[in-house]
């Protein structure tokens, strides 16, 4: 018994011991547990939730109710009006209770035009009468635009010179250099001291304007041929019934050629009260001849009085004459010349941007920026209100999740631009105002401007290394109709705009960041991964833009009724601009593609072989350099990819080597002494082309000088600047690599 | 009985059952403490016990055999030897066990004299006779000079053009503008094709050769006057005896103008094979006039010839002679005509930097960098030997420390730079080749070229961020010797060296970077925070730098016997680089103090008040936005530093954003554009002094500019640009203050 009741003591002494252990366990282990959350905390992924619940929060409704009260009035840049919208929308983000929301200001040089002694174009008779003269307002073809069209801004074209001038006219196609050689070299036809009329299309405007100041030209007019902006279609397809050009309507736009400088007067510095101006004198940015836009009902009168030789075929346009060279008027014309008066005046006035943040949980100091410029030349209902519209619905979606209980792992920021339409101005003067914290925290800058022009299909332009998250993130959308081509984003956008069209299993088209929107500044100057967004018309209607741009006829109603009833398509930018921030801001491994930017490598030397191999060979230029520096780069790039597979995701400062090295991935192609002859454009693996801002050329600090040398009267210095890119690019690229490896 | 047992089981089973429990938590606790260990790894401050076994581990025995072998041959940049010595120093790394050790090579363009036909210098009779020549070879003295005098580079001035004049000849004191100026506008002397003869000292000779070239001059003859380089002592103090020059000793040196673009060459660029070169006629950088330099016993020959009014009085140095201005000779000499013979050739040639890193154990993507170059001139047992000896020595002791179980929680990086004697060329190469890397990655750069010249008290040259630390390191550490002004670093340094000689409370002096070593690439191109060691001698003796410098006397024996026998000193500078070192590497916070930043600027500016405020009055600049941005980032700093008080240690990504923070501060002051014509100094706070490189003005854009204003012949202009580089300093010290914001 004695020895019974002792192995029972001890037997229950073994339970109960044991049993206390298991809940001490417990106990110590999930006392613990406390710190080590906090820590897992530091290294999850975020709330799995937040993607479908962010997409089912955007509301085309709020996107069209922001959208009419956007377009309700006129929002230039430097007026009281674009300083109204600028404070409405830091009082929108308070009210959805962002962390924070203000507004900054720079002191820039803008234009406007005179509306006392509005710009005109006429035509004389050889009593020097003026018979007929150029429109002043666009026509008012329906209730929206009776009521705007003669309180927003007059066409006109910002950073014209003011002045007169009368002479002859020369039709000078679409003002290219190509154009004005054809016409000096083939054609015979000397433009000096002439007034020029050229077609909008191919390039900026800016470049017609500097070509035809090089080329001697006393004044431009610009106008939209029909060719370009009606299409197939007859008056049922126009205005206010359908989205072609009527022809009163007038493309406004700035001819500006900043170079990449920002605002004119403060080169490469931020436009604040205290920074010193250069004189006007002092910048090649502005032009020194009038430039003028006009509709194609108004460029009827000029160009059927041109006289002179028959333009050459393809210099024809739609209008419904034989297009004349000149100079000159036609005998059967009473005209005699042609009078430019141009009061259009440049002027200092505030311009306002507005940021918006939410800060991260995690990674405060990393930064998922979006950005859309605010202000427009009309009611801007497509370029830009459109995006606005959007961006501010997106803001109220993410403090949705937000109210929900998740936040971002790195911060967001909201980026409202001014004056974007006069030059990029508000974006610039920000990226020079913070080039330093943009170049050390940016993760991302996604851009929208004119979120919808149509609704056939997407037109991203992207950084590389981001495109395969962008596909990514198509293919977590729905397209926003029922189409044949599929049910994703990807599927329809990849089957309309394939890359390749011979190729079924091609990817869909992506393309080059040139300049054109506010994305210019960051991936060019500062050299941040940048996603512009959009969906745009198809390609097969041959026109060159959307044709109402930057017409009076950018109403409520274009957008409403005509191009996205519903809103759908503008509900369904918002979904995938917000899936791409959370895309950046969330996942604990930056999802950048590195061997994305080893095949754009590949594909550029390829594209610089075919156009131009040939003439580096009988120069005597060696490529081998670059080859090199492609081949180091690619193996340094699948290298990392392949370390990063191993990473310890439990390793806070690995975590933080890995993204640094991701994020800094595309600054590596800043070069910081910029671009031949170009000090601001410093990316030295994409620029906006010299000839056509809007495309980017192969290597453009290479393409650029292979096109001086083909065209210098001193050759042989000129093939060796051409030498000397090839070597700083290939070093750039081998540069970039090294980046890829740690220590070193 | 049985309720006794009962009671006994019940009161055993709580003893067991707790004692199980509290067993339990503690395995509970503590099997869970293996993953809070882990991050708890990530957060500590390192082993404490390494600063003192690091300091007790350096050495002066080592430093000396190092020395010894290290002074055993000459070793030029671009010869064997120097090549030899590269490899050397990979080896002892490899030996020691770093975990890396590399040679990178650069093609650059080098400079020596022709063996076969020497360069001199001779004054000629009137028959056109030489009657006298300078010597080839400076005076052998002991059995090392008689060993190696004859195998050391020949006395020369790198980048000399070559060729002969003859002609007249001119004294021009030490060749300064006003030394210049003072000839042209006082004593109406033209130096126009003539001979110049200049003392050394004051400015760089580089700048001596510039304005001689500049007013005109056809060759320049450089020489060291005793006044300099004899002090009070006589034959007794002169080596092989003392520390003080002979007369046949020269100071050999390079004359390069390379303005911080690096090898002339490939400016801003590095040299490596395929980069391209441009000509030599392309570049300021070279000389166009003949340079050479003598010793004071054959320049006694020539200013004792020359004729023409005597020199202002204190342009008399210390020869006992007159000295005459010139031009022409005295009539009491034969001598009619002075002959420079040059034959100094500049040539492509491979030099060799070498690295050595120890891995970071929680942080490897952050380096502290260590670098001293090996390149001398002779035998550089001062310039640079004693800097290696003290270097490898250094990596020695850190390997030690891993052995032993440390690692330190950033990369070490050690890096042994070749061709610093011809313009810091190994390290400005390296700096262009990885420039993105040490922007992104480098905490600080520590210099050591010439450790010990003397013995009498430390001269450092430090960042303002980083002075706390180098205060607290110097606390921290022992005066080599019993000496009666203290016993640490500190103590002895202040009392011999006070910033403020009539404050007993004061700092001792730092200096601020100019140029001049090797630091120049990290601090004025990239912005990384430097610091440069070494002790000196007692301004008081008033030499301009030891007097031995640059000549075939810097042997083993002058380090051994006559500077620092025992090697204490050379142990102390050892001792200090580590600690150093490591109270950057370990920390989990960096020891950066951006209130120095703040002070810095204040006194700057004071400054600025003192040397040119009314001149900025008188011509209508205002320094009001000058003086908002340093009250800004004044206020920035102070915000930082009390949020950084509140910092919470155990957030990983927290305490990386503050060091980010910290570190890139320096990096914020880093003009893309550079300074007004000089676009490779790009450190708007720091620069090398236009008028002597090895100081720096304060706000150098704006000195320079007024500078130059002042002798303008066109002032507006010239003001209007100063008026402009008070907006852009403005500017760069207000973003400064932006990035200790955060998210902004």
């Amino acid at each position: 018994m004695e020895n019974m009741s002792r192995n029972r003591v001890i037997f229950i002494s073994v339970v109960v011991g044991v049993l206390g252990i298991v809940v001490g366990v417990l106990i110590g282990y999930f006392s613990r547990g406390s710190a080590t959350g906090e820590f897992a905390d530091f290294l999850s992924e975020g709330d799995a939730w937040v993607a479908e619940a962010l997409r089912d929060e955007i509301s085309a409704k709020n996107i069209e109710e922001n959208l009419r009260y956007l377009t309700s009035k006129p929002h230039l840049a430097g007026t009281p009006e674009g300083k109204a919208y600028a404070d409405w929308v830091v009082q929108k983000w308070r009210e959805q209770g962002l962390d924070d929301a203000y507004v900054t200001d720079y002191n820039i040089l803008l234009s406007y035009p005179d509306r006392d002694s509005p710009s005109y174009i006429a035509l004389l008779d050889e009593n020097d009468r003026e018979r007929f003269r150029t429109a002043v307002f666009e026509e008012a073809v329906d209730a929206e635009t009776e009521q705007w069209l003669s309180s927003i801004v007059q066409p006109f074209n910002a950073y014209s010179a003011p002045g007169t001038v009368q002479g002859d006219v020369v039709y000078v196609n679409y003002a290219r250099v190509e154009d004005y050689e054809r016409l000096r070299d083939q054609l015979g036809i000397d433009v000096t001291g002439k007034v020029v009329i050229a077609r909008y299309g191919k390039i900026f405007r800016g470049e017609k304007a500097k070509y035809s100041q090089e080329f001697g030209a006393a004044g431009l007019i610009l106008y939209t041929d029909p060719e370009d902006t009606v299409g197939s279609g007859g008056e049922a397809d126009m205005y206010p019934r359908g989205w072609y050009l009527p022809g009163s309507g007038v493309q406004r736009g700035n001819i500006l050629n900043s170079a990449g400088a920002g605002e004119p007067l403060t080169p490469g510095y931020p436009a604040k009260d205290y920074m010193f101006r250069i004189e006007q004198n002092e910048t090649d940015a502005l032009a020194r001849i009038p430039v003028h836009p006009i509709g194609y009902s108004d460029a009827w009168h000029i160009l059927n009085a041109i006289g002179g030789p028959a333009a050459p075929a393809e210099w024809a346009g739609g209008l419904n004459i034989t297009y004349r060279l000149g100079p000159g008027f036609d005998s059967a014309s009473w005209a005699r010349s042609i009078k430019m008066n141009i009061s259009v005046r440049n002027e200092r006035r505030d311009i306002f941007n507005t940021v918006g943040v939410i800060r991260g949980r995690v990674e405060p100091d990393r930064y998922v920026i979006m950005g859309n410029h605010r202000d427009s030349w009309t009611l801007g209902s497509v370029d830009p209100t459109s995006g606005t519209a959007v961006m501010v619905e997106v803001t109220r979606a993410f403090m949705e999740m937000v109210k929900r209980g998740w936040r971002p792992r790195r911060s967001l920021m909201f980026c409202s631009w001014d004056a974007e339409e006069y030059g990029l101005h508000g974006s610039m003067e920000h990226v020079e105002e913070f080039h330093r914290n943009l170049a050390s925290r940016a993760v991302v800058y996604i851009n929208i401007d004119t979120a919808v022009m149509a609704t056939y299909t997407l037109r991203p332009k992207v950084s590389p290394s981001a495109r395969q998250e962008f596909r990514e993130a198509t293919k977590r959308l729905p397209w926003p109709e029922t189409v044949p081509e599929g049910t994703t984003m990807y599927d329809v956008w990849r089957k309309r705009s394939p890359n390749d069209p011979d190729d079924p299993d091609t990817q869909p088209r992506i393309d080059l960041l040139g300049s054109g929107s506010d994305f210019a500044g960051f991936v060019h100057r500062v050299g941040v991964s940048c996603i512009d967004l959009g969906y745009t018309f198809d390609t097969a209607l041959g026109v060159s833009s959307y044709p109402l741009y930057h017409t009076g006829y950018e109403t409520f109603h274009l957008q409403a009724d005509i191009i996205d009833p519903g809103f759908k398509f503008n509900r369904g930018i918002a979904q995938l601009a917000a899936d791409l921030i959370r895309g950046f801001a969330d996942p604990v491994i930056l999802p950048f593609d590195l061997m994305e930017y080893a095949n754009y490598l590949g594909v550029m030397r390829s594209d610089l072989q075919a156009e131009y191999g040939t003439d580096l060979t009988n120069h005597g230029i060696s490529s081998d350099s670059l080859d090199s520096a492609i081949r180091n780069f690619t193996d340094a790039a699948q290298a990392f990819h392949s370390r990063l597979q191993g990473i310890d995701k439990n390793n806070p400062f690995e975590v933080r080597m890995f993204n640094d090295q991701l994020m800094q991935l595309e600054r590596a192609f800043i070069d910081p002494l910029g671009l031949p002859g170009r000090p601001f454009y410093r990316h030295t693996l994409m620029a906006p082309s010299k000839h056509n801002k809007y495309v980017s050329d192969p290597f453009p600090g290479l393409t650029d000088t292979i096109f001086d040398a083909e065209r210098s009267a001193d050759p042989a210095p000129a093939w060796r600047e051409v030498a000397k890119q090839m070597s700083i690019i290939a070093f750039n690229i081998q540069s970039a690599a090294s980046t890829l490896m740690m220590p070193a």
